[in-house]
This record gives C-alpha cells, structure tokens and sequence, in this order.
C-alpha cells in the first residue's frame, strides 16, 4: 500500500482483458479516413498536381494539397514551449509541404469514406517536382556545394555548440608529458521506437472548436502545436488522449494531429482519422538520431582523466522535430559522468540531411553518447592496462557535484554500489582474468558500461506540473493528472503516491487515465523521465492541501482540532494513539450533504518544478561470441539502476526489462537503411531486426535504493535510462573475448566478420 | 455582452445544425440492446417465468429476471439526498420487480446482440402472475378493503400532512356572522412531459468501474441512485451526461440508468444500452400527478379572505418517485401566495395506485393547485360581485412576507406590476365589461390567474453547487458547471456569468458542456428553476476567485498593485482610467511558461446555497368559445414574469413561450388515459392530445424585472413557472364568456359539452 508497495497496476485488467479503449477503439460511427500523399522524391519541390484521376475514385469526398493548406509554419517538438523567441522549437515545416525534404514529405491529403478508398485515390494522385540532389549524412549535407534544406541555414547545420570546461586547449593539456592519449571514432545508426500502436489520430468539431483525439504522450503540447499549425486560438483546441499502446519519444512528436485538426475543418466538421501504417510509421515519422563521435583522451598512467576532446555530428533528416536538444544532451551527458584533471573541450553539430528526422526517443541522445564514451572508456582502460571498472571509479561523479553548464546537482549517487552489485552478479573478477587469453572460434567475454541521468529538463527548459484530487461520496477520490499513462505505469504509481500522502487506501484513489484538454489540469506530459519527479510533486503539494481539508472538515464534525488526527487506511483517526474516529465515507458523505456545511472537498495545485538530480546505473553483460559467424549470443545481463526511492519495486523492475530489450536491439540488430535516392530499404517488422522474445535472454534487474532530498518521495528518473547502457556494455565485452573493438552498432554479423577478417582472425572470403 | 444581453444560445449552431451529439449519438459500436419486459397486470406478483422461446432467438445474448436481481430497494427521485433517515426518500422498488403495482412493471430484461432480437424475446417470455385487484385513483385506493400495494402502508397512503395558520378552526372562522363561503372541489389529470429525445442511456464497464451514460438532468443524483440500486460504492461509479432532448422533470427521476449498470454487469461490461420507445415513456416512466381538490373559503363582501380550508388527494401512481414532495409543494403554494386574516387549515394526501408513478414535472405540483386555487378565487369573487383581479390584489403577498412554515422571505415583487401590464396588454376592464351579457353559441371571455413561485428547495431540502474555471494559454477561460443544460440554456447563462463576473468577453469562456461525475464539480442538477440563482452563485464566486487570481499574476508581471487594476473586456485596465495594460492572452501564455513562476490558474469553490427568494408572474387570455362544439379558441394570450434581472431576455421570453405551450396543452388537450384494468389507452403521440404548432397561438411574453438581493446577478425563478398559470386563466376566461365553471382539467370538448349540458345552454344529445 502506498509508495514502495509492488501494487498491481492500476489498468492491468482492462488491457489484459481488451477492455482497455485505444484511440481507433473510440473513433464515431461516421468518421471519414484520411491518408496522406507522399512526395517520391527526398529533396525538391512540387511543381503540380494532377487530382483528376483521384477525385475520380468513389467515396473520395476531398484531396488537400500543400497549395490549399494553410501558410503557417510551426514546429513539431514536444517541448515546453517558451515565450522567449530564442529558446522556441524551430518552426520549419507546413502541414503540407511544397518544398520536399525526405522521401515521402506530405503534400497532399485524402479524405475519404473509408480507408480503400483513400489509398486508391492517394496512389493516384499525379505530382511534377522539381529535383534536387540528396543528402544522406551530416558529412555530405556539410560539404561545400551541397544541396541547401532549409533557406535558414545554407550549410544545412541546424545547430552547433561549443562548450569548454577548465583552462587552456583540449590539444595543450594532452602535449604534456607522461600521459597516454588515445582517440577513437564511434558511429550509431538510425533505429526507430517500433512502439505496438502506430501513430492514430482523429479530429472533429464542435462548437466552433475542433477535438482531437489522439495516441500522444503530451496531449496539451499537442493543442499547442494545432493552434500554432492551424491558426486556431489554443481555446478553440481541444485534445483527449486516451490510452496508448506505447511512445518511447516519437509520440513526445506532433506528427499528424494538425493535420487532423485541418482536415475536419475542410470536412464540414464531420470526424476525420489519420492512422499510419507500420510501414509509413517507419518511414515518416521520427527516428533516433544516428550520431557520430570523434573522441580523444588523454590520460595519466594512474588512470586519472587529464582533458578530452568531444566532437559530434548527428543527423537531424529532413526536419528539426527537437533540434539540436538531443546532440546537446548528449554532449552534457559527455561532461557530466565523469570529470577531467585539466579540460573538456566540445563540438556538436546537428545537421540536416534527407532522411527521416530524428526525434525524441528513449534516451534522448544518451544512448548514442553512452555507446560511445563507455566503449572509449574501455579503450583507454585497455590503452594504460586498467581494469575498466577501477577506471571508471576513479574519474566518475560523485555525491556533491555540480555541472558547471547547469547547475544540476549530484544530491544522492548510488553509482558505486551499482558497480559492486553488477561485479558480484556476473562474476567480473574471475571471469575478466578466465576470458583473458581464450583462442577458437567461440569465445566469452564480459563487459559494462555505467551512465549518469538527469531527471526532468529544469534548468534547460520549463518544468511545470499540476494535479487535481476529488472527494467523492463513499470516501475514495478521483485524482486527475496532467501527466499522462503511456505503459510504464504512470496512472499506478500516482495513485499509490496520492494514497501515501493523503493517508488513504490505494484502493480509494480512482485516477482518471484519459487527458482531455477542457478539464484535465496542466502538464507537458511524459518524456524526460520526469512525471513521478515533476508530476510528482505537483501531486504530492495537491494531495498535501487535499488532506487539510479533509481534516477540516472532521474538525468541524468531530469538534476537535485538525492538528490532533491523522488520516490513516482511509479513517480519521487520533494523531497519538490511532484510535479510529471517522470513517472516510461517513466524512465524505457529510460534506456533501450537511445541511449546515456543505463543501466539496477538492484541491488543485501547480508546482513549478526548479531542480533536478542525477540517477546512475550500469549493465553488466557476458556473452559468446561465434568469430566465423560473427555472431553474439548474450549468456547473462544485469542492470543495476540507483533510480533513488522506488515507488513501485514491480513496475522498476518491469520498466528496466523492457529498456534493456531496446537497449539489446539497439546494440545487436535493429538499423533502419536508406537507399541513394533517401528511400528507406527496410520499414517494416520483417526487414527491420527488431530483437523478438526468441531473441532475448533472461533479463536482471537490481537496484541501489538512494533518497534523493529533491524528490517529492525520495525518487529519481527511471523511464529512460535502462535503454542507455546495454549496447556499450555488449560491445565492452565483445572487446574482451576477442580484443577486436567494433565501433558501429549495430553489432551484426556483418559488422563483427567485416572487423574480425579486418584483424586477421578470419579469413577474407574475398581472399 | 455579460448579463442582461440577448446573447445567442452557444449551443445555437450545434443544435441547427446537427452537429450536437446525444447519448445514442454516442454509444459504441459493440454496444447490446436491452429490452424491458413488462408484466401485463397491473397489480399482483410474478409467480414463474417460462424463458425457453425467449432464449431460443438468434441473438439473445441473456435474460435477467426479478428473481436474479439484486436484493436492495431503492429510491428514484432526483432529491439531493439526507444523511437523515427521516428525510431520505422512500426506497419502494428493485431494478426488477417480483411485485408488481403497474400495468408494464419492470420484471425482467433481455439483452440481445440487437434491437430486433431484444423485442423479438421481450415479447416471447411467458409469464405467470397472482393477480390483485386494481385500484386507480386516491379514491378507490383509501376504500375500505382496496389491495394493499406496499407492505409499509397499509392505508395505501404514502403521506399525510397537515398544517393550520393562524388560530381556531377553519370551521369556527367560517361560521362567523357577515362572511360569504365559497366551497368548491377542482380536478387536475395526469399528464406526461413530452419531451423530444426519449429516455436512453447505456453503460458499460471500465476498470471494474460502470460507467453510465445517459439523458439526464441530474448526473451526479443518478451516480448516487446507481450505487443505492447495485450495491456498488459511488467511487466505482461514473455517469456522463451528454446533450439531452429536453427533460421536464421526467429526466429528474433515475429510471433506467441502474438496470443499464446491473445489464453491462451482466454482460461482462459490455456497452448495454436501454432506450424507451415513445409509448414505453408515456406508460412507465413519470407523469405528472393528477390531484383533486376540495377547497372552501370565507371571505367578507369587501374580498378580504378570512379563512380558507384546503384538502388536496394526490395520485401517486405505483411507486414513491418523488413521493409526497410535490403534493406539499402544492399545499406550501396555497399558503404562500394568498393570506388569510384567520385561519388556514390544510390537509394533504398521496395516496399510491396501479398507475403510472407521478414525478417531477415542471412547475412540481404548482399548475394543479394553481389551477385550482385561481379557479377557486374566481370563484369567489363572482360569488361576491367583485373584479377578479381586485380580490387578488387585496389578498396577495406583499414584498417582505416571510413564510411562517419555511421562513422563506419575499426580498422583491413585481406581482403588482405584472398584474398592471397583463391588464393593460389584454383590455381587462374594457372586455370584462363588453363580454358581459353575451348570448348565442360563440362567446368571448377574457381570465387571468397568478402565481408565486419559489427558487430552488432551500430550506426544505439541500442547495448546493460548485464550478470551476481554467485559464487558457490564449486567455480565455473553460468553464466546468455541475448544472446541466437540458435545452433550457443554461449553458448560455453561466457563460455570461462568468464573463461578467471575471471581466471577459462572453467568447472568451467556453462552457463544457457534457458533465462527467468523474471531473465535474458537484451539483444537484436541473429542477426547481435553481440553478441560475443556486449554481449561479458557486458560479460568481468561482469567478471572484479566478479573478482575483487573474489580478494576482498581473501584479506579479507589471509590478503594480492588483487593487489598482480591473479585468474589462478580456483586458487587464487601469480601475481608474480603464486603460489597457496588458491582454489577457499576454498574462495566460506567461502564466504557463513562465521560466520563474508558472502557475495555472483555476479555481473551485462550493456555495452552499442557504437563501431562497420568489418569483411571481401571471397570466391573461381571451378566448373564443364555441358552446355546441365545446371548442376553446384562444384569441391572445400573455406571460407576465417577475423573475428578478434577466440574465438573457431572448432565452427568457423562449422559456415563457415553451412554458406557456405546455400550459395551452394542459389547459386544453392532454390526459393520459387507463382503462379499469390499468392499462394506458392513449399513450402515444396521436392519441394523446399534444399541442402542434397549428394548435397553438401567437404567446407573449413581457417582464417586470426586480433587483432580488439575494440573488447572485438580482434573478429568481424562470424555468419552470410559465407553465403554471395559463390553464387556470383560460379556464376563468370560460367563466367570465359563458358563466360556466369548469372545474375539471383538460378543458377539452366532451368535458365542455357536458357542462354547458348540465347548465341548459345546449340541449342534451340523449334527451
């Protein structure tokens, strides 16, 4: 009962059972199905179009084109919003584009009677483009002569920062003598989210205003962001957000609800859905950035850290989506985990090209950087003859620190124990020494990786949150939150937080899992891990004020002082001894309908949330490597998350399985592919190697429960960070049992028979 | 703009055009059909059901009988409920009746994939019955060895009260030397409210919760009816209330909507909806209750009334719906709007039957004994040779009367002011003297009655209210209420509250329309013409809070006092000089994303309304009698109201209008019929003698408005008293062109013929 109680989640029957209403389970009788019209070319510009074949086709009631859509370019980022021009998402697309940036831009839209209908005449619409050449990499987009994306940035950098921590030159520091320095390129690819529920979305209106409902993890962004691309004021925008079957950051994207949102308009106001395919979810909506890292160290022979240099380059695709918020994120990541003697030096470019853009996606930019500064650590552990770990321990943050660029402070850290459960778990001793001179074609190796975390955006961006709790007749309470369930156990964890601050039964807190704009109280929604940090305490302050009026209200019926009871299992009872005095329903019962006193007891209130804190963890992994197949098989995995108090020990344990699964997929197979012309080789489930359950070892996970003074219950973020350290840790072990250091996920066999003929260990079947 | 303005209904273009969604606009594709299945007695007990033949057909997914449903008795009135036992109302049926005290009681129900299915079965199921006697009026009910229809009472008296003003008997006053005494007996029928959408609601289940939705005007009553009739606590039950077609009172009883919860149980919650047909409506749900009474009154040759006996029977129908409320409402009326220099003494009777149940129905027992009462006073005053409405003025109450049974207070009247303007508007002295001494078979007559009318059930029983307001980012407002818009315009009302109140521009708020006991702020709901001056309240300080919350943060961004600042016109202005500092949308978007205090500004207050007021009006018609036809023509009829300020005249002339409709069909037309038997013979719309728009006048309306102190925006009752006195002027016009008293409701041509048979005006057809 309560926080650190493994409570069943709260929804658990509805979605075991189907009960559970997803957005295309809602859509009226009468809704007419829109399919958008995709440009054919990645880089050009659409000269016309030819609808007479199209609107020939039956049931097709209207086709939208990018010459009819509205003139208002606007951003699609799921961010806070700011009333600073400075710091707004970059507002570079239209709802149809004109100018084409990626294979398959929307240019136009069908709406129909029903799907068949819409795909018929969306295949059959005739466009004539203007071409241009493509770019696929931030390498080719920044060579001169390249094709310009956006007339803004004419060398097609959407944005580059710099930052330096300590004095002198990265170059300076590591010319002293005595110290070892070592570099290393590390590549990742592009992967997509692969979330169950394909993008959905639909839109109707009413009273002059327009309702979409939509499968979003931020429903108030959206009505944000359908004002800003229609021109409708945010109050004639309302948005409902229903259950969702997963987001993991690409529904953190406004991607097709102003579009939903136009297109009722141009229907006379009857319902309009918009719901992609697995194929065109792959192709056209975001992707985690591929990020490339050059990085070089220099280090004392002791292992002590010196100065390092830090250069990125991340592919954005075709469109902003976040911005360079990722690439950035990155590179704090970089300087937070550990700390040099003299200096960090960094560069981070984030570039437009023509493939798919690159959005938030579990992680937001760690994981790339993760792969790459863990797996450098292990080159420079290998470089000066250290044990990886001990390198680690002796340059990594501790309790107390605090980032220069930010502020953000290390208030608890659990890392070090992380560490040592994960060592003792997967053997590391015995098993770094037995793997260390192993020959054949299969062998064994074990590796980690560790990151640091922050919880929340504060101070980059706003972090804001509020919370709504209803008295109801029989005693329990309806709580709404503007943070929003997207599967990872949100509308549970709240609940049992209501019912430890206001001192009821779990079971009496009824949490209202739909967001709809109209009533719902305001939050930015779920990403950045930040809903029980930030959500949290929003709740926590709401449910404080809920409980002093509840003990009002029994002192005005019980005749003694609120300060003298305590609100305990759903009973008044006295604060000293525990003596039940007032049921719950017998107070709440009262309170409506006393004829001297009637009151209904609510509470609503806002925190505008101004810290944040650092969590830790590590992935300890053993695998079998087959040389000539180049094949990894992972033996064992264990991730060790200090994610402070744990408010639900169950669902942690859940949330960490289901990041390390991506984290494996993300290491091991999963790539999406582009041909020369920007069009995508694999969209879909057969051809894009997402890990299956056949694929996946036994998943473990651990924690180092830490009390983090910041949080409203001692809590830290937990939602992203198992994804981020499994690929590192994989790789770091691949190097183990065979010395070879691939730097490029995935790890595929190709990849790993390419690196080992390259060391000699197969022979070429060229040769 | 604001109060006072003829805004337009906000809901105008949703309801012309068709866009307005109704519960079975709704309901869900998978949604099951239940069908009621009726006994075909009107009084006894179902012995056995046979259900082979009704299980037989293709579709029929179950059947649920009287002996399944779940044991508890429960009460169906739309009263906001007491803690005290005492004042609860009577609990007196199940979901499914094994007694049965109507003619197409509830005994059973069948679920079916589909509507056909359902009534194919319904019809199918064989019943078998221990059949009792039927009694059908007050009358033969109260006889001496009549079959008792509720255990509990066995006199078949639900209630009995009495009450007596003044000293001594009515009798001794009477007897008094120099009196004239009037004595007369006045009969009203049971009439049925008529409104377009029929009931409907489904339910189904989500996260062990029911959640029902349905065509009501007291969602949150129906909430805590569905929890007395299953068993489930209120927290496990949510109810939706969408659009509805009008209600009348009919949709203030809970009918259906705890069987549709028990159904979906049954089904595995599964959506179950129940919606009546229009002859189901008329037969089972609520009519309006036919009271006879039997009135005597001693009043000196000058008119001043000295003492007035009142003896009224009201027929309950099977059930208690409202119970005995209405018929003391009625009496309570009789005492308030005349008084006596004596004594008045009243008793006052509701007696059950094997009819339909009365219930609420606009104007709650007020159009029978005002029917009564102004025939009664016409009456009276042709027996001592003065004008009708002199004997009125001399009598009525007077600004500053307090009510000495409930201690309500007349603040205001403008009953003085409607009397003037009604005379003036008909040519009352001219036309009472040129229709004086007319003879041949066409005559004209002009009559006129009065009314007071009381706002809300304070302090009879709970007034109670709560709203909530949310800031926009673009600085408007969402308006939630727990008072329903049943058609009457509520919606349109609050919206110009809150405008007035907060300082916006009426479009600046958007009203919610739909109320979910799940998120909507607690209310009793539409009846007793309370919740522009109950709700209204909640709504103005709701209001002065948000306003104050506006003011605050405008301090907080231009450094000034709030108190030095005022909200017009959406505007934050200078009090003094009005002019503009900053726009409302200005204040809203840094309200949200404020980097250094962002705060959503809502605001939720309860009143507890503990006030009461009276509204007054009256009404004059000339009319045109066709003695052999016995034909009633009305040649011009007006409504002249005081309800205190009209918050909007244009929606208050429309409610006069549809209240004067009512009463033209009262007056004139309708009654709903039964045969010995006790089954209904006109209960549908042919033969059931509904008003058209061909049967229908052109209807005036006209106000005296008056500044009511304890009003929230200086208004009193509206909703329901338009319906009140048009039937008893009409009937007083008769007397005035034929000398013929009527005193038998509806006024319709068999009953005409009758009497001006028995007067010798026409000859006997049988002689």
């Amino acid at each position: 009962m309560g926080v650190g109680s493994r409570a069943i989640r709260v929804d658990a029957c509805e979605k075991v059972t189907g009960g559970a209403k997803y957005t295309d389970d809602l859509r009226p009788a009468n809704c007419l199905v829109a399919k958008v019209v995709r440009s054919t070319v990645a880089n050009g510009r659409v000269k016309a179009f030819d609808l007479a074949a199209a609107l020939a086709v039956p049931g097709v009631v209207k086709i939208v084109t990018c010459f009819d859509a509205p003139p208002f370019e606007f951003p699609t980022a799921g961010h806070p919003w700011s009333t600073e021009t400075a710091h707004q998402d970059v507002a570079d697309r239209r709802l149809l584009n004109e100018r084409v940036r990626i294979w398959g831009d929307d240019i136009a839209a069908v709406i129909a009677e029903n799907e068949v209908a819409a795909v018929r005449a969306a295949r059959l619409v005739r466009v004539e483009y203007e071409e241009y050449p493509v770019v696929l990499t931030p390498r080719e987009a920044m060579a001169p002569g390249a094709p310009v994306l956006h007339g803004a940035r004419p060398d097609n950098v959407l944005a580059h920062t710099s930052f330096k921590i300590g004095e002198g030159s990265y170059e300076q520091a590591a010319a002293a003598p005595g110290l070892r320095v070592v570099e290393g390129t590390y590549e990742t690819q592009t992967v997509q989210h692969c979330h169950i529920e394909e993008p959905v979305c639909y839109a109707y209106m009413e009273k002059g205003r327009v309702v979409v409902v939509s499968s979003t993890q931020i429903p108030h962004i959206v009505r944000r962001v359908c004002s800003q691309a229609t021109g409708l004021p945010f109050g004639k925008i309302r948005v409902v957000k229903p259950y969702i079957g997963g987001g993991f950051g690409n529904k953190q994207e406004v991607l097709y609800e102003p579009l939903a949102a136009f297109l009722t308009m141009q229907a006379g106001g009857r319902p309009v859905e918009i719901e992609l395919s697995r194929e065109e979810t792959f192709a056209f909506t975001r992707v985690r950035h591929a990020i490339d890292f050059s990085l070089k160290t220099a280090v004392r022979p002791d292992g002590r850290l010196v100065a390092r240099r830090y250069e990125a380059y991340s592919n954005q695709g075709g469109y902003a989506s976040h911005g360079h918020s990722i690439a950035a994120n990155a590179s704090n990541a970089y300087r937070h985990l550990y700390q040099d003697e003299q200096v960090l030096d960094a560069d981070t470019y984030t570039v437009y090209t023509n493939i798919a853009s690159g959005g938030a996606m579990r992680g937001y930019g760690i994981p790339q950087v993760n792969f790459a500064m863990e797996a450098h650590m292990d080159d420079v552990a290998r470089a000066i003859g250290m044990d990886p770990i001990d390198l680690r321990v002796k340059n990594c943050m501790r309790q107390g620190y605090v980032d220069p660029g930010t502020g953000i402070t290390c208030y608890t850290s659990g890392l070090l124990g992380c560490l040592d459960q994960g060592k003792k778990y997967i053997g590391w001793d015995e098993k770094r020494k037995a793997y260390a001179n192993q020959t054949g074609n299969v062998r064994r190796g074990v590796g980690m990786a560790m990151f640091s975390y922050k919880t929340g955006v504060y101070p980059i961006s706003l972090e804001t949150a509020s919370a709504r709790l209803v008295l109801n007749q029989d005693g329990t309470a309806q709580l709404q939150m503007g943070a929003t369930e997207i599967g990872q156990g949100a509308d549970t964890v709240f609940t049992q937080m209501a019912a430890e601050t206001i001192g009821f039964r779990d079971e009496d807190i009824h949490i209202v899992s739909t967001q709809d704009t109209d009533v719902t109280p305001f939050d930015t929604g779920a990403y950045a891990s930040r809903q029980t940090y930030v959500s949290g305490m929003a709740l926590k302050k709401t449910a404080k004020v809920f409980r002093a009026r509840i003990l009002d209200y029994a002192e005005y019926m019980l005749k003694r002082g609120a300060d003298t009871m305590d609100i305990r299992e759903s009973w008044i009872v006295d604060a000293e001894s525990g003596e039940r005095l007032l049921s719950m329903s017998d107070l709440a019962i009262e309170s409506f309908y006393s004829l001297t006193n009637s009151v209904h007891i609510t509470a609503e209130e806002t925190n505008h949330c101004k810290s944040n804190t650092f969590s830790f963890g590590a992935c300890f992994a053993e695998i079998e490597v087959d040389i000539p197949l180049g094949k990894i098989e992972v033996l064992d995995i264990i991730n060790v998350h200090d994610s402070g108090m744990l408010i639900n020990p169950a669902l942690a344990e859940a949330q960490v399985h289901g990041g390390m699964s991506m984290g494996l997929g993300y290491a091991l197979g999963e790539q999406l592919r582009y041909d020369a012309k920007g069009r995508p080789l694999n969209n879909n489930l057969l051809d894009y190697k997402l890990p299956t359950s056949m694929d996946t070892p036994e998943l473990h996970a651990a924690f180092v429960e830490t009390d983090d003074p910041s949080a409203p219950y001692g809590n830290k973020s937990l939602g992203e960070p198992p994804a981020i350290p499994v690929a590192p840790a994989i790789r770091n072990a691949l190097l183990h049992a065979t010395g070879v250091a691939v730097n490029s996920l995935p790890l595929n066999p190709q990849k790993l028979v390419e690196a080992f003929t390259a060391a000699g260990m197969i022979a070429s079947w060229e040769g």
